[in-house]
């Protein structure tokens, strides 16, 4: 039986490598950001656009789908791709995270997280097996494994616990798996104790996942740590397999975590941030709002070849940003998932030269300016 | 010297005519609906998917404009047009209509209104000279006298008033306007009296306008009232200039208001109506809300080319649409301005083939059907 996914490093740099994932539903270069399609619908943005910006492989959200529309229909439409029209590749969390941060927990046991609905308060249970369950109804290609997040901060007890009933988890999540079509990847938490770390990449990664990622990191814990912690966890994490980093990052994150040996990552900020009126560029984070730009002729990046800097002036943005016109949200989300799927096109291609270090040199300089650096408070 | 706009009319059918507006920015094929851009924007929509799907004239709103970014800004930018990146033609209103519905209104005199913005309170005074002043600047293809909309219900009396004012500030404008690029259109009022109407006409149409609107009309009035208004208001505009129903209206409206010989219209019915969840198919509007629609696999229009309706299942809509995802406003906006601009391609075909009252007659009776035929109550 083929394997549901298959990862090939063509070229690596130090640490650093680039490479293929094959899915059932094409072909994802790496290193890979996903941008985040909470509810099947990546904010502001259509399909087609995120196809054509170069992007293979999105993230939805199983909690969220699995609350509304309920993973049933969304099976009998097609699956999630079909279901979002986005011709590529789709990966799906666990919904153990979102459940943990968005609803009314009642309890987390050995069986599962139990909570109530942030819709409309009714209760769910979400077990090993049933975040499976949930995950082959929504028919993503790429299934996460169901965690207990170690929140931050966390005694070392308690992170110790917390690790041990995820292993426990992994292992029921691997037996509830029945697809041959989706991949399963393991997770590994531990919190910012580093024997934790390597404990429970010891469990998760002597277990037959198609892939492993790093969990509970970015919820708070300083960025020394996280980063520390991240590089930690991907030296322990098998070379033939797709590395994931969870929830990372900024732009200098992802450039740190890519020469650490990271493969995939997902985070919120380019379109949370674009609605915000904060825009990437080659030159560091602007904040579109500001004064300055108020008859400013230019685009938002005169490095970037996106549409909207293709299209609209800065002075344009300003006042579709602070008139709340949806087309303010549209555009800058539009350039930042742009922003973040060139700097892994040009990340693959550094890595491909064995250029990766002068590139992660020049990229992390020139993020340092602009109206801010990229901070922890993103 | 060349006239700022150039009007042929190619095909007539009955009253129905078809048509071709040159403008400084291109030309236009009537009867044209145009999009409302209140903010120099359309709403959810980008300027290149207006033009994908045929628009080539947009309405943008001189009231909001010149609160905000103001007059001399988009100027500055090189006009309304190039300021939000649309590469067609644009008409303004003159910012009376919002300045009487927004607007904390202090007094209307003969010398202009005075009013205090909605949005920060700083008074403004717009007067027949202003109004064209501030167009100019804006740089519309089409510019609109400053008139006083006769509110509904307006005494005989009172709306004679009104008009006898409108008709004096029409020649106000006139004598303002000094672009020689920029057409200036004036407006017919007379509340829902005939005789008002026939003399509101009489008086503005003696002025050397390069287009005529009615206006006052969908302001609160019976449809039958409004219908009547509109078919005397167009019989007695002459036959060489683009005649312009202004605020109107529904497709059965737009329809009806062709076929008595209306050139352009504007409305923020396809727009407003997205993003509350109505689209208007072929057999009538439908609200994406029902739950009916939960698990319908088809899409909004089976008779429709639109992008929305290629790659979106109304399963899908209605689930973006209850979760508040900024593509429900986007696909269901781009959807109702594909059938609005359809209707004005179909109906400039039937005309040409003399065929319009067969046509319409056939639209009207399939917009008869679907969830709600369309009410006044849009």
């Amino acid at each position: 039986m083929a394997a549901p996914i298959e990862f090939t490093v063509a070229a690596c740099d130090g640490f650093a490598r680039a490479g293929r994932i094959r899915t059932a539903h094409g072909e994802v270069a790496t290193p890979a950001f996903m941008p985040v399609g909470t509810r099947a619908a990546v904010k502001a943005m259509s399909p087609d656009e995120l196809w054509e910006i170069g992007y293979r492989l999105v993230l939805a959200n199983a909690y969220h789908l699995l609350l509304r529309p309920g993973p049933d229909l969304v099976r009998e439409m097609g699956g999630i791709a079909r279901f979002m029209a986005f011709p590529g590749a789709t990966l799906t969390d666990s919904g153990g995270f979102q459940a943990m941060s968005l609803a009314k927990i009642n309890s987390i046991s050995e069986d599962g997280i139990r909570f109530r609905s942030h819709l409309d308060g009714a209760p769910v249970t979400l077990t090993p097996e049933s975040a499976i369950e949930v995950q082959q109804a929504l028919g993503s290609d790429i299934m996460m494994v169901l965690d207990e997040c170690t929140p931050y901060p966390a005694e070392h007890g308690a992170a110790l616990k917390s690790l041990e009933m995820t292993a426990r988890w992994a292992e029921r999540c691997l037996r509830a798996r029945s697809s041959a079509t989706q991949a399963l990847f393991g997770i590994v938490q531990g919190g910012i104790y580093a024997d934790l770390r390597r404990l429970s990449a010891e469990q998760i990664t002597s277990l037959a996942f198609d892939g492993f990622a790093a969990g509970g990191l970015s919820v708070g814990e300083p960025k020394d740590a996280m980063l520390e912690m991240a590089a930690l966890t991907a030296s322990m994490l098998p070379a033939d397999r797709p590395r994931y980093l969870m929830g990372v990052g900024t732009p200098s994150d992802l450039i740190a975590a890519v020469e650490m040996g990271f493969d995939m990552f997902d985070c919120v900020l380019p379109t949370r941030n674009a609605r915000n009126g904060m825009a990437y560029t080659s030159a560091g984070k602007i904040s579109i709002k500001r004064a300055a730009y108020v008859r400013d002729p230019g685009p938002l990046d005169s490095n970037c070849q996106c549409r909207t800097c293709r299209t609209f002036s800065r002075a344009y943005l300003r006042h579709l940003y602070l008139s709340g016109e949806i087309l303010a949200a549209r555009a800058l989300t539009e350039h930042n998932l742009f922003f973040y799927a060139r700097l892994m096109r040009e990340a693959q291609a550094a890595i491909a030269s064995r250029t990766f270090r002068a590139y992660a040199n020049s990229v992390t300089t020139a993020l340092a300016e602009g109206d801010g650096a990229d901070k922890e408070t993103d």
